[in-house]
């Protein structure tokens, strides 16, 4: 007996079931699907827990990479989200490819991982700053507000889902780029 | 001194930037608006807690509404998000309007609730599965497949942001319709 079950004739094809040891196909290459998921993804969902409940709390918000690929969010303290990353700083985002037809036949990316503030201070809000504006232009109108501050995420790991019977785990190190320090 | 900080000649328009006691739109009608939202959304991010790190993990779904409105999920028990379901039920399903320009002048909703599983044997089934295949006819390639069962999400509240300056929270009475029991 497979691990599926022997339910059907399109085993591992379906959405969301993908059994770990399942052969990929030939062409499925999960580390580039993904770095390109995460570089050229600019709106995405975001995941926190809800500071009162502890339910997981899903947002959409704008996103923009660093240098290294880590993950930039230019997010109000007025924002439900914010209060619940000002309790705990755990999240994930959502990197989802659209397209015609069924959703779940798209790739999509689940990205894990901590987001913190970035000190106003910090010698490297100007870059940031740059790099979400050029990726977010009309974020201009609002990026020197006082409520609002750059986010960074530290990538722990990441899921890949690049459709029906294509599925990944990575680390951070697969998804970031090795940048001078 | 504002809520807003005196910082910008446009308090309160801006991203996720919505103080509590800002005044709405006289056309904001958000009870209306989320229903319209839950009810013709067919496609949304779940979040769900990472059952090995207590990260929030979001991912796609495909979704479909129980006769009160109640959002009714048809996943296999090998995706993560189901085996996150299993050992915590708390989720979230973010259901967002598309459209040109800037994703976040698109109305939203974030449904929070308790997924549980419906029992194969409930007399309930039936009328969950027509309800979801009539929403999502190409699942019909597995919905018969034994590791896949309909999920229902027990709604506690929802958080509506329907775009710059117009957000709202809701109950679950604001969002689902009374039935016959």
């Amino acid at each position: 007996m497979s691990e599926n079950g022997g339910d059907g004739p399109l085993p591992g094809v379906m959405p969301g079931r993908i059994p770990e040891n399942a052969p990929m196909p030939a062409d499925f290459a999960p580390k580039e699907l993904a770095r390109a998921l995460l570089r050229e993804t600019r709106t995405a969902t975001l995941a926190t827990l809800d500071r009162n409940t502890g339910h997981p709390f899903a947002s959409l918000v704008n996103v923009a990479t660093d240098t290294d690929g880590a993950p930039l969010l230019l997010i109000s303290r007025l924002a439900t989200h914010t209060a619940n990353l000002e309790a705990d700083g755990r999240a994930s985002l959502l990197m989802a490819e659209t397209g015609k037809g069924d959703a779940l036949a798209h790739p999509r990316l689940t990205v894990l991982g901590s987001l913190a503030p970035v000190a106003a201070d910090s010698a490297d809000v100007p870059r940031m700053r740059e790099r979400y504006l050029a990726q977010h232009p009309k974020a201009k109108l609002y990026a020197g507000f006082t409520d609002f501050a750059i986010w960074r995420m530290q990538v722990v790991s990441a899921h890949l889902n690049g459709g029906f019977a294509r599925a990944a785990d990575l680390t951070a190190a697969d998804l970031l780029t090795v940048t001078a320090a």
